[in-house]
């Protein structure tokens, strides 16, 4: 930081003096006493894992609900919110049924969340493989009743494995919709994920209004680059798909939120959080456990050193974020009918990793107020502040005005856990996810006591 | 980076971008096509734990000089050198004898490395607990015939864990020639770590002439939270210790070496590795293979890309760090006797973790010259350029005024693992263990280019 030091004596005010050791008494109150990791293991292991709808769903409200009402912030409430009802069956079989090598090779799969099952009939068909969604035109006349199979696979190259998640993922959310107008029978996607293992990743699919629902599962990328090679040697492969996935009717669900109160301007408000459903493998506990024990721990950071906020700081577990965001809709359609008004909110939901920054979304002058605080995060390991982003919970607020962030913890390891049974709470650092709560308490504390630019 | 972005079109010159075009392809490279992380397991799982003077150090020596001599490095030979051969023995026992609210009680315990041990007789004594060796003077009459308990934990506000690590391990090291003199029968030690759990951290310890050698051992972070707390209640807790450990004659060993030969500058050295050798207990995973396994992708990639270096590249793995450093001081000295020019010598040993920068040990113009090329690792996730420091085995060379360079990973997981049972394959991430191999090539490739200054 040899530009930084040279300028640092001109830049570092008293005020921003006073900040530095208030920064440094939230990080030091987190690594000394948080209990976040306890609670962590009680969201992961006493409720497991939560898919909306579910029975685990249910009993994270109410712990979260309990949790925070134990911390005695000021209001603890439920926001009714209607939300998918998906199940994925009590059965899943898909299996490559003639392989003159191999014989009956079953596969490690799962079924995509929002996908129709096979019911017990079941679905046999021919195997056809494509790198990615820009190979369908071009085959579109080979797709009739066949299994699609996806194979195109993250690019290891890329740094942000974000990026490389985004470039993938459209084979698995919009695949099914994309092939089933030329008579695919069904898809299967490589799993979204840089390692190579035995490891099924769920995730949502969408399917478009007027185009046929057929089902979809996720094989491990091991499984996928075996089909891949048998399929060089013996292009008649079939594959037997049986599921029993099916898309109930709505439900009713809930937004937790824990608030305390603002002492000078209670109209302002912070949101701060992630989403407490999960996908029905694992136990949510990178996607999305972390980020709302983070949000907690935020508001308790506040109550545990006395800190009165200026401003409203809510912590809120949003539902719903994996398989319809129903959660994050509500949350901001309620404050736009009581006209409250937002001044920031930040999600983590990138997992409960070693924290290297903050992306943000809004206007420039919010994100050269974030820039300038750089310096102050810069002891603690966070250098990166310059990312457009924020959260799909949080999104929905910038109708608002609202200065959208995300914590950006490092990313290299997400991928091996995310949407799979690997997502448990072992495979979270205590430490790693202490700093991602501290920085997100240091940064409310900084936008409490400030304000945000518009 | 604001002020970067100002001032850079200024600075990157033509020369620049092709280091820029050069470290992605190295960046690509290992990220795409390394085997690095199957080397990793190979060694962990097949070879297994190794401290010198075992069968495992001696399968270790021979699994890398064949993977060298695999990859085709113009050269691979094994160096001698002599080794402590401590031997942990086959039982291990630590126990509350007497306590009034839970009777007896066995504690998790493992002798601390070069430690003697009771033998078959074994140690009750009643304990006493210092929090750190300052205490030693102040109470130095209450030792005679006890069992002194050091607990003083790793500061867990230390945002540098090897900090806390630094500050608490005196006790560790030291503790039992320090209180030998006052009449202590044997010392136990709090684990060098800030998790709270029953896992044991071993580490060496070191006499001193003409002061008794006591057995040590050290115990749990949760074990010595209880301990402390029993202490509160009864101050007459005695401890059974027993145990078998003793040191043997040294043996021989090997450094084991592979080489690329410079095409322009032959007779100027980079080494680039880690220790061979690790503690007798878990499979010394991220302590040190992931080091040894580093160094040789790092001259794996100049062959494959191929980049034939200026300067002679040496991958290195050293033997002994752990219990004497008897490698380290043996390469430094042959190559003294061979007058031998290490330009500089980069080490990783601070675990396969995720890069955040370099160490560095030198003269200004040297540190100078590393910083600037800071600039081209930022991309990767490297901002930490300033901090001093190096690695055990290539302290020796700084006599040839060798630029010492450590990988600097993140920190904060590793106190989890480090001379523990825990520290074993899974606990690597592959893209982690990667990303820190191409940055020691990256860096590698810079200065074989550009070479060192003095």
């Amino acid at each position: 930081m040899i530009a930084f030091l040279l300028v640092a004596p001109y830049l570092v005010s008293a005020q921003e003096k006073s900040d530095e050791v208030m920064i440094a008494s939230i990080y030091d109150e987190v690594l000394s006493n948080s209990t976040i990791y306890e609670n962590l293991r009680v969201l992961c292991k006493d409720v497991g894992h939560r898919l909306s709808g579910s029975t685990g769903a249910a009993a994270a409200v109410e712990y979260t609900r309990q949790l925070m009402i134990a911390y005695d912030f000021d209001t603890v409430y439920l926001q009714p919110v209607m939300v998918p009802n998906w199940k994925r069956g009590p059965v899943e079989i898909l299996k490559i049924t003639n392989s003159k090598k191999r014989g009956v090779i079953d596969l490690n799969a799962l079924a995509l969340g929002n996908s129709i099952g096979t019911g017990p009939q079941g679905i046999l068909a021919e195997i056809i493989e494509l790198k990615g969604l820009s190979e369908i035109q071009e085959r579109k006349n080979e797709l009739a009743g066949k299994i699609v199979f996806f194979n195109g696979p993250m690019n290891p190259t890329l740094l942000e494995t974000f990026s490389a998640y985004g470039a993938a993922v459209s084979q698995r959310s919009s695949g099914a919709a994309q092939t089933a107008p030329y008579g695919a029978k069904a898809i299967i996607v490589r799993s979204m994920t840089q390692s190579l293992d035995d490891v099924p990743h769920t995730g949502s699919l969408r399917y478009q209004k007027d185009i046929k629902a057929i089902p979809a599962m996720a094989i491990s990328t091991k499984d996928a680059d075996l089909l891949s090679l048998l399929l060089k040697d013996q292009a008649d492969l079939h594959i037997y798909m049986e599921n029993y996935a099916e898309m109930l009717p709505e439900t009713q669900s809930y937004n937790v939120i824990g608030q305390l109160t603002g002492t000078l301007f209670p109209d302002e408000y912070i949101a701060v959080g992630g989403h407490l459903d999960s996908w029905d493998v694992g136990e949510g506990a990178h996607d999305d456990g972390s980020g709302c024990m983070q949000g907690i721990e935020v508001l308790r950071v506040f109550k545990s050193l006395n800190l009165k906020p200026k401003r409203t700081l809510r912590a809120v577990m949003w539902m719903n974020e994996e398989n319809g965001s129903k959660g994050g809709k509500a949350y901001a359609d309620l404050s736009e009918s009581r006209k409250e008004h937002h001044i920031a909110a930040i999600e983590s939901d990138r997992g409960g990793f070693v924290p290297r920054g903050f992306t943000s979304t809004g206007s420039a002058k919010q994100k050269q107020q974030l820039s300038q605080w750089k310096v102050l995060f810069e002891p603690y390991g966070l250098h990166d502040f310059d990312r457009t982003g924020g959260g799909a919970d949080i999104r929905p607020l910038s109708k608002q005005g609202t200065f959208l962030i995300g914590l950006l913890p490092d990313g290299q390891r997400y991928f091996r856990y995310h949407h799979t049974e690997k997502d448990v709470f072992e495979a979270v650092d205590r430490r790693e996810l202490e700093l991602g709560a501290a920085s997100m308490a240091s940064l409310v504390y900084l936008m409490d006591q400030y304000g945000v630019e518009n």
